[in-house]
């Protein structure tokens, strides 16, 4: 199995993108290689399934990656949470900022029944903006956020600060 | 584990969306349970891995949660097709009808080398529009399509005629 510094390796570093300034962390040159799928999976399954999970949340798009692989490692279920208008039944949502103006979130009113032990998990922890409204969702809901997990946590911006109460985990750091 | 009559109750119609006269096929009731996402993925391996895929291709959003558990349950790696402007690096396009307009698909030019084995996957088969575009960007690169897999097939829509030559397996019909 690979080792965390191996995985680290495999993520490219995109400088200036989406914007200037910005160095992105590409994790499709670490997804593309089978046996470091596994591993990083595997990874963040052994840091998650103590928290004993019923369902695993997370936000369109890059979101479902790591959302749908991890359920299905730690027997969990997976719910989606979408930009407005995708979800076809009743939903819940929420709005959050970004850099220039918002968007908004929604979840399905019947995603889980209160008191669910939820697994939020994102691909980054960056500023740490999406994952709190989606939090906020989860809660709305009556869910029990029993973790926040991430691959890649970007230690050097401020997400975890938004985060303070919550078991906060991540595979990766930067 | 649950058999697949039981996986196809728990998948919710929705008369008349996202237009009237569809009956959308709701997998969320079926994700959420985490018995049922085991037994899906576990049921949809069983059928692609024969084909040894080296890759699993499927286009966003809803494709990636299809493909990325079904990518570690075999496995193999797992490759995002991205809508205009959404991955970092460079990419080629393709354009796809939609019933009023069209829309562009973008793959990271070096998503896999030519000659790789690609399982492409997608929640549903329905008119094969997303589907056939997806091909198609994995075919420029030199990609071998060993297999076109779905969670869920429409028989009374002519997608499966769209991927001719193709083998085209799914997990659970109407």
């Amino acid at each position: 199995m690979l080792s965390v510094a191996e995985l680290k390796n495999m993520i490219r570093e995109i400088p200036d993108w989406p914007k200037p300034g910005v160095s992105f962390k590409d994790i499709t040159t670490l997804l593309k290689d089978g046996e470091a799928w596994k591993a990083a999976v595997t990874h963040m399954a052994s840091l998650c399934w103590k928290y004993k999970p019923d369902v695993v949340v997370a936000p369109e798009a890059r979101g479902f990656i790591i959302a749908s692989a991890l359920a299905y490692a730690l027997g969990a279920g997976c719910v989606p949470i979408r930009k407005k208008g995708k979800l076809p039944s009743e939903t819940i949502r929420g709005e959050y900022q970004l850099e220039y103006g918002s968007d908004v979130l929604e979840l399905h009113r019947d995603a889980f029944e209160p008191g669910t032990r939820v697994l939020v998990v994102d691909d980054v922890l960056a500023t740490g903006g999406t994952i709190s409204a989606t939090i906020d969702l989860v809660r709305q809901l009556g869910g029990e956020v029993v973790a926040v997990a991430f691959l890649i946590e970007l230690t050097y911006l401020p997400g975890r600060e938004k985060l303070t109460g919550y078991e906060v985990v991540s595979a990766i750091q930067y």
